[in-house]
């Protein structure tokens, strides 16, 4: 193999500094627009290219970055989305996005769309029922770097942005338990996902290190819509021995079961606690208000954009890390302050 | 096979040249309209449509088509959206999204990435402050076909899909008279928007037809927000003589300022009755449940597909129609229901 070449070897041959070559591959304002193209061009002459900035400087760029998600009404995404608005418009990038209805099928679609529109990075969040990593791939073969958040696929070639799952599932649970319950039901979605996963195994450790049973009756897997939130409701006026206490994986599940619970005539929190996830604003509209998870959504979006842009910028690779995690927290309000005898 | 039909078929039926048919199936402005929509009708009737709509089959279709609007976060944009896709979906089509925040310059910014990523139509809600239609011309040159939803831009080669905005206001103030309001306050967004304007008009109108005064005092311009509606709690709070009923331009706000007007205590409906707009599931949670306005965001996205799709099919021009309006619906609950002596 060839010695590689630095940016010493190019600042040598040009007559510059190190400093205006890095600057200048890195797109620096302070570098006039001439400069650039001149040492872009001897970059590239040099066969700079296989070293970090490699397909980038080679590709053509949009300044376009594509983001998949899996529904665009979810208060969580619109914030995620938000901050990633406000960094992609101080790096001058615009965002491209598509929503997958929760359907691989319109994942490979949605993704094959971004590929054609070639955008500069790609960023995703996977549907419920996505399996393969397969329509990733182009991406990769042609040096565009793809990024998860939230809901994840872990392949050595791509980084994710997440929160610790399994840390959120377990502090909202044990907050339940210590508020006096014994009888936890845990409704989640879909586990082939990370986020549901992560958050069931952490309400199963916190029963387990409380010696309290995670039975089957009281773990429903369903879509997590409002729909749902009415099911659950429903389902729990049918059991004959009740839960008193409920973790929910979303605040929309969480804040419509309360309220089908309350047309029902249950008290909450004191024949029923419940915790949501999220901390959308509904959860402080709803009586009485949602203790629930603050997810850092605009700065999850905000971390990945960053992350990318620098990937791309060549001030550091995506696949340096393999996660990024974020810190949550619990956000005790009245739905699940049960008065303790 | 049957023989394929060709422009010099419809000319030889009609009467007329090959050239003005062709110019006719191309939209060419050289060609009136009533010619135009004879030559169209006959091509149709003929079965010319696999080759009509010329540029379109010559131009390399990506199956793609753009969306902008002024923010994701609202559950009516949500709603319009997931008409769009599900209507999308049927035609073969993907959605690219991207968000102006409410601004013209990321509109602008917006529309050049959508016309870049050689979309095969654009469908657009402008920003709070757009001004000019510029930024679409590239389009209509192009033959790519624009089309304006909820808040739109009056432009002879376009076509908008709205809801009688003027009638909708019209219907909510008249309803707060009714149920005894005598000083009703308005609060709602940019009045350079359609939607913001016409809603204002039935407002005044409804006054005015009432002998009741539109009074300055009683009509606040805000961005809608949240933050908007606890700060016109704050703001009727501070009033000498306060409202007796407030309409509010959307429910986000109206939830907001419902309840930060419940937590100086004032009770709603009784010392001011409260209506809303958009009919967001939020509507339904605070206490008491929001009268608020129907709005058919899924159908008004799926409509605005249907006929982008139309055009491009060659089926009908996006230029038929000069507006295609939508029903909307005053839904009563709670928060406008005083006690009438």
């Amino acid at each position: 193999m060839e010695k590689e070449i630095t940016i010493y070897d190019i600042a040598k041959i040009l007559g510059l500094s190190p400093a205006t070559v890095s600057r200048a591959l890195n797109d620096h304002p302070a570098i006039n627009s001439k400069t650039k193209i001149l040492i872009n061009e001897k970059a590239i002459e040099m066969g700079y290219q296989s070293n970090t900035f490699a397909s980038n400087l080679r590709r053509r760029r949009t300044n376009t970055l594509g983001v998949i998600v899996p529904r665009l009404n979810s208060n969580f995404m619109s914030a995620v989305l938000a901050g990633m608005e406000e960094e992609a418009n101080i790096s001058g990038y615009n965002l491209l996005i598509s929503q997958s209805l929760e359907s691989a099928k319109k994942e490979i679609s949605n993704a094959k769309t971004m590929f054609n529109s070639r955008v500069d990075g790609l960023l995703a969040s996977v549907a419920y029922d996505t399996d393969t990593f397969d329509h990733f791939e182009s991406f990769i073969k042609k040096g565009i770097p793809v990024l998860f958040f939230d809901r994840i696929i872990d392949h050595p070639k791509c980084s994710g942005v997440v929160i610790d799952n399994v840390l959120a599932g377990f502090t909202a649970t044990s907050h339940l338990i210590e508020k006096g319950c014994k009888r936890i039901m845990h409704v989640t979605g879909n586990l082939k996902r990370n986020v549901y996963s992560g958050r069931l195994k952490g309400y199963q450790d916190a029963l387990l290190q409380n010696n309290l049973t995670a039975s089957n009756e009281l773990l429903m897997i369903t879509d997590l819509s409002q729909e749902a939130g009415k099911y659950v409701a429903q389902k729990i006026d049918e059991m004959e021995i009740r839960p008193d206490g409920i973790f929910i994986s979303n605040d929309i599940c969480a804040v419509s079961c309360m309220k089908a619970l309350k047309e029902k005539g249950y008290n909450i929190p004191d024949d029923i606690a419940v915790v949501g996830f999220n901390n959308d604003p509904v959860s402080q509209v709803i009586e009485p208000n949602l203790t629930t998870v603050y997810y850092p959504g605009q700065e999850m979006g905000k971390v990945a954009i960053r992350t990318i842009v620098n990937h791309l910028k060549g001030i550091q690779s995506i696949d340096v890390s393999d996660k990024i995690v974020l810190p949550s927290e619990l956000i005790i309000r009245k739905s699940s302050l049960k008065e303790i005898d």
